[in-house]
């Protein structure tokens, strides 16, 4: 049926175990078997904070299956009054920083005091996806078997567009599920920065005390969007050249102008290993969010990011439809040939292109 | 006819002198009347660097006539196998920086040393572009008399995506026309940085000594796209600031990941006014391209901006036939309702959307 086990797996709707990234046929066959729950199980389960449920929802809103999609869209027209609640945290770092760790530590953090936290993965490289799930339990064996947080992996073999889309609804699903911290995780090292930072209400960069090797592969631009920056694993040795890389990053982001509402990021040190400066990074992170609900920004913010979705949802459907079409594609081919040879202008390329598409529009 | 005496200007075509903001009735009809020159008339006369002629293919390249259109089309195709042979450098900077003096001055120590320079402004705000003519002259008096530089004012009215189309396409002609330095200049505080980013080869930013209300003007961003700052006013009692304000960014950009080529951006003082630190800032620059040059990095960034540019105006134009859709426009309205009182997903609204509209190929 399925090309693959993936692809297969994101189809089927009755999935109770999401880590699972492979079934064996008597497992498909139970899922394909299990009664079919309705519109209304979901939503009242995921109210109740049904994490199975929640689990399957997510299921259903990372499906390609239209079908699945329409249920998926009327689950969330349901949640949609219960969600919105939530802190939306989003963590990058290039791998080798930690990252699984500190989401470990301060995941933890946050369920001794009392939050809900679900953690989500943006980019199919992130650490909660990487691997098996046997890697990712691994990883983040204690806040796995919290029964306060989840944990959900971004599903693979999808664009990055098509899995950002996909984590905003299930930030939603999370949301309506009771969950008050949602971290978005994200590898630091492509597109989906620019993604996660725009649905989020926080960023976090994770980074490291040497200021050398390790900044290659960060993209370039990301230090802007980060909200503050954490000098992971400040301990051991490290502690001096820590402190060292705190004083320069702080003085670094003075010079850069101020977000806007006023936000000068901050700089912190922390060792998610010995569970050292996790609660100042909460604490910093907290007032952020007061002062922001006080000035209205958060909820300014937050409407000015659903107004983004909106419209980028829609560009990157209009831009599909366009490339992904059969004449488009050989003149486009044609097209940059003529370009590289400097044959023709990018403004002629383009006319003749767009001339292959009318309007439109019905 | 026209609604108003810019539009008029740009779809007349014979219009000889390009700094002419209004023309009265008996110009209009000497316009008119002027026998309208021929497509290898204008190739041959920029070619030869006929100043005139060259302002007369800006204003075509500008036009919102399709007749007009068609014909610059053809003189860039012309022109193109003379194109691509100039160093394109773009200047950014917030009002009350010295921008128009930094680039007065700078053009004179190009010219000076036998360089022919074009100067082009992208945003209607840029200096260059501001107020009348008469104030672009009081602004920079020596190089608009020198007969080695040509200053083009940005075509105000227009949205900056086709600022920017133009700004491409008129740096096409003015290369052909022989000038070998492109300086494109923006205001840096809006949309138009990455715009101008994506058509250099390298980005000046320039900044005064103060790190503090200066900055809260500038685009959060632009410090990353910025091959050199250059810290200007650097005269009289600035002078000492400006030093500690480049060792402050020097430092800086150094924690900073070094740009694809590998470059750290540098930092350096000027004073545009007293001319000095003009020529380090050129030789900096020249130093920079010839580097590019070796490494084959100067051609691959002019290739790679090219595609984009083809892309850019694809995405562009598909956006706007869809978003100035009368059905679109009005639904859009409705949906953005909904998405401000939480009654729908982002992804539910566009999806709605995107439904009136169908492939649209033929």
């Amino acid at each position: 049926m399925a090309k693959n086990s993936k692809s297969n797996l994101s189809e089927k709707e009755g999935v109770s175990q999401p880590e699972t990234t492979s079934a064996n046929s008597a497992e498909k066959i139970k899922i394909n078997r299990r009664k079919q729950a309705s519109i209304e199980d979901y939503v009242s389960k995921i109210l109740k904070g049904d994490i199975t449920f929640l689990s399957r929802a997510i299921t259903l809103v990372e499906s390609t299956n239209k079908k699945h999609l329409q249920k998926a869209n009327s689950i969330l027209d349901a949640c949609l009054p219960h969600a919105n609640k939530s802190i939306r945290i989003g963590i990058t770092g290039v791998p080798g920083v930690g990252k699984s760790t500190f989401i470990e530590t301060f995941g933890k953090y946050l369920t001794n005091i009392g939050k809900k936290v679900a953690v989500l993965a943006v980019d199919p490289s992130s650490s909660i996806n990487k691997g098996s799930i046997l890697g990712d339990k691994t990883r983040m064996e204690q806040l796995v078997t919290d029964k306060n947080a989840f944990i959900r992996p971004s599903p693979s073999g999808t664009s990055l567009g098509g899995v950002a889309q996909k984590t905003r609804e299930s930030i939603i699903l999370c949301e309506a599920a009771g969950f008050d911290t949602i971290i978005i995780e994200t590898v630091g090292v492509g597109q989906s920065e620019t993604v996660v930072h725009s649905m989020v209400d926080f960023f976090l960069l994770l980074k490291l005390s040497g200021a050398g090797d390790e900044l290659q592969g960060i993209k370039r631009g990301i230090i802007e969007m980060a909200d503050a920056i954490i000098i992971n694993k400040a301990d051991g040795d490290n502690i001096k050249n820590a402190k060292i890389a705190k004083v320069e990053f702080s003085r670094a982001l003075h010079l850069y102008p101020p977000k806007d509402n006023g936000w000068i990021p901050k700089t912190m040190i922390a060792s998610a290993l010995n569970n050292k400066g996790i609660d100042e990074v909460y604490t910093m992170i907290s007032e952020y969010i007061q002062q922001a609900k006080l000035t209205q920004y958060f909820e300014k913010k937050r409407a000015y990011q659903s107004k983004n979705w909106l419209f980028s949802t829609i560009e990157e459907e209009l831009k599909k439809r366009f490339y992904e079409n059969t004449e488009v594609k050989k003149l486009l081919d044609e097209e940059i040939k003529k370009l590289e040879q400097s044959k023709t202008t990018p403004f002629n390329a383009a006319d003749n292109l767009l001339k292959l598409s009318t309007n439109g529009l019905k």
